[in-house]
């Protein structure tokens, strides 16, 4: 390792960098709409990154593919989006008439979110919003979209989050969430089928990406993000008390899945 | 340092990151005009990433901002592309019927540039061509284009650079080239004024960047790239026995300017 590696690691601030980027694309769109300087920069552990434009996250629905936007359009009832980022899909939704709830770890996410006019969001994560308020049965939908999936992190927390979202669902509940298929993805790129290898290795899931954001000099602490396919997906939902309900697939990597309580 | 940031580093492979990149945004645009899931990734030795569409290296000359289109268009007589990268330059200008060659370092670039159908592009440094052939005054135009005056890496080795191309320098040789000015990029993200300040503590020109090219899981060594202001460039300029004879300034960073022999 070089000197020039250990001033770059030395030289990050950790913090939220996620929500710093979220930040720094609204206001770059405020005068170039394409945002061309700000992305969205995910470092993975085995160096690669995913990189995508700070637009993304801002998408209306006219520009959601029509998987996603079939998958919101599931949405009914009260709707917890979890990790709202923006408010992408939540914003949409109020406006729709929905009764939604936007709930992120990020700070500068949930600033963004109450700035752009979601009435009701919170900086919290799900465990502690289901122990807020004494739990019980609050919701009719949740949220895991813009590839949420990753908050189950793998197969030892999975069933925590799923138990949390349980403690939260009204009768009929359901989950719609979306996930890139780590075996498409291996297929597509080399470098993808290595870090699936690399993961059964050290015993993750093949697609249990170990991930950091990076912004400027700042980055947010490592973490777990995990990629999974329908068939794992249907695993760790039943664990849970959960099953996938339906599928619906894109021509790529990306899905959506609907998961009813099966209990 | 924690053990992800090991295990990062340790996966990584040195090998050409940049033309890979080129490779991979090229075959990504034969089905995927936008080519979205390729960047250049440029990783700054403070942490700070510049990245940029892959697409961007190809870009046609309709899209090419105003000042470097007018920059291009003062290209006379035998031209030489120096980091030619893709070929975005010296292709049109070689459709323009202008007798131009192309250099770069970067082996995946050069096949770029011949599958391109650009006829004369050689793998080489700057140095490696002025010594090849016994010199001469071969060429009347230098590109520099790109942010090419990065090139010139800082004091030490500006003066070798541009005495380098002043010993191929037919009468009346003119290099054109572009950077960004890193007084304006400073005003406007302070991560760069810090950085300039940090250059200036250990000796170096504010905007004399240690980077490295990342691409999936390869990354180039380390290297210096020079961003300088037209003042700077003029004063290094002159160092080598060339001047500054017109500075082509665009609405923010970047500028263009070209220089011809002083002596």
């Amino acid at each position: 390792m070089t000197r020039d590696t250990l001033l770059a690691e030395a030289a990050l601030r950790v913090g939220d960098a996620f929500g710093e980027m979220l930040q720094a694309a609204f206001y770059e769109m405020t005068i170039d709409p394409d945002a061309r300087w700000t992305y969205d920069i995910v470092e993975r552990d085995d160096g690669d990154f995913l990189v995508m434009p700070g637009t993304y996250w801002f998408e209306p629905p006219a520009r959601w593919p029509a998987h996603v936007a079939a998958g919101v359009d599931k949405a009914r009832g009260r709707v917890l989006d979890v990790g709202c980022g923006a408010g992408r899909h939540a914003l949409p939704l109020q406006e729709r008439g929905a009764e939604v709830t936007g709930l992120d770890t990020s700070p500068g996410a949930v600033r963004l979110c109450r700035r752009r006019g979601l009435r009701s969001v919170l900086l919290a994560t799900v465990a502690d919003h289901t122990a807020a308020d004494g739990g019980g049965a609050r919701y009719d939908t949740f949220l895991l979209l813009g590839g949420n999936v990753g908050l189950l992190q793998g197969r030892e927390h999975a069933p925590e989050l799923l138990g949390a979202l349980a403690a939260m669902s009204a009768q009929g509940a359901r989950i719609i969430a979306d996930s890139l298929d780590p075996d498409v993805l291996g297929r597509l790129d080399p470098t993808h089928a290595a870090y699936a290898e690399l993961n059964r290795r050290r015993g993750r899931m093949p697609g249990q990406a170990r991930m950091r954001v990076r912004h400027k000099t700042m980055t947010t602490p490592w973490f777990d993000y995990l990629y999974c396919s329908p068939a794992e997906l249907g695993e760790l939902a039943e664990t849970a008390g959960w099953r996938v309900e339906e599928v619906l697939p894109s021509e790529g990597p990306s899905y959506v899945a609907t998961l009813v309580r099966s209990v």
